[in-house]
């Protein structure tokens, strides 16, 4: 089969050989896959990314051998391997969460040696696993479930009290997701910031209530209007008053160095910051400061299977800015090119590869 | 009167003009005072310290200003000041969170320009903040009280759910706070880690379930024995297993630059790591591991008057250890040493100063 395949800490799209499914395995082909960010980080220094990979004890990536990203899709049940139920049919339209049970224990599809991501003609994933997707949503809106329910993840993660505002640093796929996530719990008020125009819109399309160029001015310069104390000083001071504090949570999902000193320095006291994007790189912080605002940190990471479940019934039911976050789609030889674009994303939301085109 | 002033970055004992009372002010005798790890640190780096007092927003300190330390006290009251109600007669003994109304707005006792601490012969405390010690504390045990209402505050902030195992990392005053607060309120098994072999003693005399020397065995080797998972895939396959998961909480009470780090490596997923120690310096964390651990970080600053006030109560009952923490007293001619030899504590916990001898 044809693969974009990460040889040597690069991408290509080459001939490699066929997955066989294995025991409870089915065998499909993709018909749609996203680029994460972790993709792209990945790619653009993999030694380091099989290094993190390898100091976290997620299973062992050789830089040296082949890898074929790929976690999120929408994909054909082709056939079904050794030891499966067979519940649903061939040609039955699939998503799953990218996790594979093989010999060697839990592999993540995407970043195994073993199993092909989704950027392949064909991959084998878990039957035990796999949601069909309702004849009415798009094969490439289906394709957005993973990224999406990250950010159903890291809203469930922030622990949400009625009215407090939310503010969401990056409209990149993932901060467009925890919007999307925010608004279909009916939290905010939800602000969104980003440099780009399009990502701008998007977050717009997504329901934010309010955008931000942070080029044009702070999104923190927004707390007061409701009513937020910016220091510590303030907000003690309207604690003493009876006044009923609604402390802002922030995401980032940014993912870059100086992301977390930045809100630690511009956010008020007693924000709780659900960290989201995720950064590769060592990264530098004033603890002085978040000690005497007192912030908290949460870092959110993936989902679980029911909310990736409980993403794909959201979809189906209709999700605003979903469709408009594909902004383009491009065969298996556009993979290459499609990596270099999202690299400076610009005018970008999510390109999908389509590898049957 | 005679002061342990901080004058160009140093610390001396000179004389100085008497504090006098304003609207609301007490004039009173400091008996006890202690030396904090922020005063510590604040001496070693003077102007770093005022530059970070400056960017939080605190109350201006001119480091080229006399400042006199001492936030942590026990003291006599002399003389009421204009407007003072004198419910307390002369002579009463005292506490008092370190704060003070004065015409430019709210300072604090100990980092002000204008407000000596209680490193001196007299102080002007703000007569509405005053706690009666009761007789039958000693004034060296009630000085505790600012140090350990900061341990009150960090394990109310943790919001523990009974049966966390709970690690403090560093048995200097502010661990020890924090194990008397766990301890306080039955939580635990608490375990406490420190290099030294007094602090381990003080932990054990606070009450700790089991002290570790990091020089021998990491205390994060001994969550398996509580039935913690150490990595994701574990902790997942508890989760699903239906394992009623107990998640770690860790205090870091030691506050130098790679502690933060340290943790995230080392310690569980999904621990929840109360920050309690100050930190003045930037630090270096790895997002990543943060990230896939799905760690939380609460930043703990200072303590409320209720938490003060619960705080002298509890050690007028009897607090496990309290009395022990004083490990020597000197007279304001001691100032000095004492700060010196606090910067490499060895045997020590608190040295306090008893500015009238």
């Amino acid at each position: 089969m044809r693969a974009a395949v990460t040889r040597s800490g690069r991408l290509e799209v080459v001939g490699v050989e066929d997955p066989e499914p294995g025991s409870g395995h089915v065998l499909v082909r993709p018909l749609s896959a996203g680029i994460c960010g972790s993709d792209l980080h990945a790619l653009a220094d993999f030694s380091n990314f099989t290094g993190l990979m390898e100091r976290v004890g997620a299973p062992s990536l050789d830089p040296a051998a082949d890898t074929v990203f790929g976690h999120d899709f929408c994909a054909e049940i082709l056939e079904h391997g050794p030891d499966t139920a067979g519940t649903l049919p061939t040609g039955t339209r699939v998503c799953s969460v990218p996790i594979i049970i093989g010999p060697g224990g839990v592999e993540q599809i995407g970043y195994s040696n073993r199993y092909p991501g989704a950027l392949a003609e064909r991959m084998v994933l878990q039957e035990a696993l796999l949601l069909p997707v309702p004849d009415s949503l798009e094969t490439n809106t289906a394709a957005l479930t993973e990224p999406l329910a990250v950010g159903e993840h890291a809203v469930g993660l922030a622990d949400l009290q009625p009215g407090r505002p939310c503010l969401v640093v990056g409209c990149g796929p993932v901060g467009l997701a925890v919007i999307a996530a925010l608004k279909g719990r009916h939290h905010g008020p939800v602000l969104a910031a980003d440099f780009s125009p399009a990502r701008r819109r998007l977050a717009e399309a997504f329901g934010a209530d309010e955008v931000i160029d942070p080029a044009v001015s702070s999104p923190h310069d927004r707390w007061a209007s409701f009513g937020v104390p910016m220091t510590i000083m303030e907000r003690a001071g309207a604690a003493m008053m009876g006044v009923e504090l609604k402390d802002p949570v922030i995401f980032e999902a940014v993912g870059v160095p100086g992301m977390l000193q930045a809100i630690i320095e511009a956010a008020p006291p007693r924000s709780r910051i659900v960290v989201v994007g995720v950064c590769m790189h060592p990264d530098s912080i004033e603890p002085f400061f978040a000690v005497t605002k007192e912030m908290e940190f949460r870092f959110s990471f993936g989902y679980t299977p029911a909310e990736y479940a409980a993403t794909l019934e959201r979809l189906a039911q209709g999700m605003p800015g979903a469709e408009a976050l594909v902004t383009d789609a491009v065969g298996l030889d556009g993979a290459p090119g499609a990596f270099e674009t999202l690299r400076t994303p610009g005018e970008h939301g999510k390109i999908l590869i389509t590898p049957q085109t």
